[in-house]
C-alpha cells in the first residue's frame, strides 16, 4: 500500500517538474517536425526512420499520460479536466497502426493534432485559449444577427441569381459561401458584374450586403475590444490595490462623522 | 363586456409568456428552413408538402399577430410600435397567394423577410439593432464628407477615363461603383494599369483616393469606437453606483465647512 | 459714407443669415447635379440648357462671394481666412469660358471642385476637416518610418526583380507603387509567384514587407485612436466640469491645514 | 596627452552638434537619392558621376563614424550601443569595392541599408522603433498560438491537397505560404474552388482557418492597442503629476488620524 502511495507521489512530483514539462514540449516539437518532414519527398531510408521515430513518440506519449494519470492523487479528478480527456484521446487514437489502410487517415490526422498538446501543456497558452473562448458567448447576439443577415441575403441571392450562375448561387448553402467570399472582398466585383448583365440593379444587393456585414462585423470587434479593455481595467485596479471612488467616498463620510463627533462632546462643556 | 376584457387579459398573458415566445421563434426558424429547402432541387412530393407547410406558417403568423393585437390593452398603442407595424405588414403581405404569377416575386420575398421577425420577437436582438441604429446619426457629417470625396473623384474619373473604359467610368453613377470597388481594394490595380497606359500619372488619382477614403473611413470607425466606449463607461459607472469626482469634491467641501464650524464656536469661549 | 456703411452691414447680415446659407448650399448641390448630368449622354437641347445653367451658377457664385467680401467690416481680414481665398479662387477660375479649347480642362475641373465649397460653407464639415488635419502632424515620424521601409524595399525590389518584370519593378518609383499594391493585398501573390520562379526565396521579401508595413500602419492607426480618445476624454472632463484628482488632493491638503489650525490654537489655552 | 583630450572633446562637441546632425541626415537623404537614381536607365556620363559620388559618400560616412568614435570619452562604451555597432558595420562593409563582381551584390545591398542610418541618427525615429520593438514580446504567446494554427492547417492541407495542386500544397513550407495568402484574403477562393472539385467539403478547412486566424490576429491587435493605451495612460498621469487614488486614500487616512488626535487631547481637559 505504502509503496503504491510513494509511487503516486513520485509521479505527481515528476509531472509537476519543470524540466519534465520542457522535455515533453521538446518531444511535441520534435513530433511536429516529423509530421512536417513527412510532407516532403524523402528517401525510403529516412522514411523508415520516421516510422520508427513515430512509434517512439507514440509510446513516449503513452508513458507520459500514464505517469500523469498515476500521479493524480484522486483518480476520478483526472477525467474531470477537459485537457486530460483531450490528451488521453489523442494518445489512445495514436495507437491505431498508421499502416492500416482504412484508418490510416484517422491515424495521420491524430498525429497532426498532437501538436495541439502544446496548448494543453504550456499553462500560458491554456490561459490564452480560455480567455479567447470566454470572449465568444458575449458575441452571441451579434453573431446571430450576422447569421440572419447572411441567411436573408443568401435566400434572396439564390432566388434571383441561381439562373445566372448555378455554381455560386445554386442553393442557400453555396450562396452563403459566396456571401462569405464577398464579405472578405475576394473578387466580389466578378460576382457582381456577372449578375449585373441580367439584373442591372443587382449592385444594390452587393453594396448593401457589404455595408450591413461590415457594420455588424465592426460591432463584433468593438464588442470584443470594449470587453477586453474593461477586464484589463478591472484586473489592473485589483492588482494595484487602487481603491474605488466608492471606497474613497465611504472614508470621507467616516471622516465627517468623526469631525461631527469631535465637535459635539464639547457642547455640554460650554 | 367582462368576457371581452378577460379574453384581452388572457391574450396579454399569452403574448408575454416565455414559452409562447420560444414557440414563435421555433416557427420562425422552421419557416427559414423551409425557405432554405426551396432553393434545392426537390422531388414534387416534398415540394407539395412545402406549399402546405407554407400555408400553415402563414396562418400561424396571422393568428399570432391577432393574439398580439387583441392582447393590447389600448388598441391604438399597438400601431405606435414600429415593430408591430413591421410584423403586421410582413404577415398581411404573406397572404398574397404565391401561385399568383404576377405577385409571386413579392410573395416569395416577403416569406424571406419573415426571418427578420426574429429581430422583432427576441428582445436582445431588438436592443442590439436599436443601439446600432443610434450610432448612425453621429456619423452623419463624416458620411457626408465621404460622399463629397466620392462625388468629386467620380466626376473627375468619368471626365478623364470614360474614353478608356466605358463600363467602369461611363457615367458618374458607375464611376462611384468603381470607386467603391477601389475602396475595398478589389482588383483596383487592374483598373489603374488600364488607365495608366493613356494617362501615365493616373496612379496619383487612385493613391490619393485610397488615402482619403481610408482616412475618412478610419475616422468613421474611430467615431463609433469612441462613442461605444463612452456609453459603456457611463453605463458602468451608473450601474456600480460609483460617485463622480464632482460628488467627492462636494463632500470634501461640506467637510471643510464642518471643520471650520467646529473650530469657530470655541473662539468666544476663550 | 453712411450709405456705404449701411450697405456693408446689410451684406454682413445677409451672409450670416441661415436661410442664405441654406440657399447657397442648395445651389452647390444643384451645381454638383449639373456636373453629374454632364457625364451622361444627353440630347443637345438639355446640353444647351446645362451650358446656360452653368453660367447662371457661375454668376450666382460671383455675386455671393462679392456679397461676402463687401459684408466684411475690415476688407483686409477677408483674405486672412484660407476658406475665403479658396472660395474666391474657385469662383474666379470658373469665369474662364469652358468653350475655350485650351483651358477647357481647367474650367471643367474647377467646376468639379465647386462641390468642395460645401466644406467651406457648412461649419460642421469645416470643423471636421480641421480636426482631421490636426491629427496628421502627430503621425509625422511613423509616416517617415513607413517611407524609409518603402524606399529600402523598393530599392532592393528594383535591384533584383527589374529583370523579371520591368513593368512592376522597372525603377524605384514604379517599385514603390507595386509595394503600395502589395500593402493593400491586391493580387500580391501574382507578383510574388512571378519572382519566385527566378528567386525561390523571394517570398521572404514579400512576407517581411507585409509584416513591417502592416505593423507600421497599425501603429499609425493606434496613434490616431489614442489621440482621439485622449482629446475626447479631456473635452468631456472640461464640459462636465469634473475636478481633476490633483484638485481633490489640493482640497484635501487645505482641509488638513484647517484641522491642524483648529487643534493648535487650543494648546496655549490649556 | 592634452592635445589628445582637446581633440576628443572637440569631436564630442561636433557629434552632439545639431547642425552636424542635420548635415549627416542631408548626406543620408542624398545617398538614398543616388540609390534611387541608379534604378533608372542613365547615360554613362551621369553613371560615372554616380560612382564618384558614391565614393564620396562612403568616405564621408567613414570620416563621420571616426569622429563619433574619437569623440567618445570612453572608447569601450562606443560598442556598447547597438546603434553604433550597426552604423560601423554598414560603413565598413560599404568599403568593399562595388566593382568586385563577387561581392558586388553585398556592396549594393549595404548601400541600400545606409538609408536605415536615418533611424540611428534621428532620435525620434530611434525612440519610435524601440517602442515598437518593446510591444513585440508581449505578443509572444499569441504569435505562438497562431504558429500552431498555421502548422496544423499546413500539415492537414499538404496531407490532403498536395495531389490537387503541388505548387500550393506540395510540402508544409509552401502550404504555410499558401495559408498566409489565404489569411490576407488574396484570391483565396481560387485556391478553395480548386480543392472543392476533389473534396466538396474542403470549404470547411478554409472558412474555419479564416475564422481562427482572423480571431487570433484580432487578439494580437487588441493586445497591442490595450498595451499602448495603458502605457499612454500611465505616462500621462506621471507627466500631469496627477496623484493616484491610492495616494488620495492615504492622505484621507492621515487626515482621519489628525482629527482623532485633535479630539482626543481634549478629553483629559474636560
Amino acid at each position: 500500500m505504502i509503496s503504491n502511495d510513494t509511487l503516486q507521489s513520485r509521479f505527481n512530483q515528476l509531472r509537476t517538474n519543470k524540466a519534465f514539462e520542457l522535455f515533453v514540449v521538446g518531444i511535441i516539437i520534435f513530433s511536429a517536425l516529423v509530421i512536417g518532414a513527412k510532407t516532403y519527398d524523402i528517401p525510403p531510408l529516412i522514411s523508415n526512420a520516421i516510422v520508427i521515430t513515430d512509434w517512439f513518440i507514440t509510446i513516449f506519449f503513452l508513458v507520459e499520460i500514464t505517469i500523469r494519470f498515476l500521479g493524480e492523487p484522486r483518480k476520478r479528478d483526472f477525467f474531470k479536466s477537459g485537457w486530460n480527456i483531450f490528451d488521453t484521446t489523442i494518445v489512445v487514437v495514436s495507437l491505431i497502426p498508421i499502416e492500416d489502410s482504412e484508418l490510416a487517415l484517422v491515424g495521420r490526422l491524430v498525429r497532426v493534432f498532437r501538436v495541439l498538446r502544446m496548448v494543453s501543456i504550456i499553462p500560458e497558452l491554456r490561459t490564452l485559449l480560455i480567455s479567447l473562448l470566454k470572449a465568444l458567448p458575449q458575441l452571441g447576439y451579434v453573431a446571430l444577427m450576422m447569421f440572419i443577415i447572411f441567411y436573408i441575403y443568401a435566400a434572396i441571392g439564390s432566388m434571383f441569381f441561381a439562373s445566372v450562375n448555378e455554381e455560386l448561387w445554386g442553393d442557400i448553402a453555396i450562396s452563403m459561401l459566396t456571401l462569405f467570399r464577398i464579405m472578405t472582398f475576394e473578387d466580389w466585383t466578378d460576382v457582381m458584374y456577372e449578375t449585373m448583365t441580367d439584373y442591372p440593379f443587382s449592385w444594390v444587393f452587393y453594396v448593401t450586403f457589404i455595408f450591413l456585414s461590415a457594420f455588424a462585423f465592426l460591432n463584433m470587434i468593438i464588442g470584443i475590444v470594449v470587453n477586453v479593455l474593461d477586464e484589463q481595467h478591472r484586473k489592473e485596479r485589483q492588482e494595484e490595490g487602487e481603491p474605488t471612488l466608492r471606497e474613497l467616498q465611504n472614508e470621507l463620510r467616516e471622516l465627517k462623522d468623526l469631525v461631527r463627533q469631535s465637535s459635539r462632546p464639547r457642547t455640554p462643556q460650554e
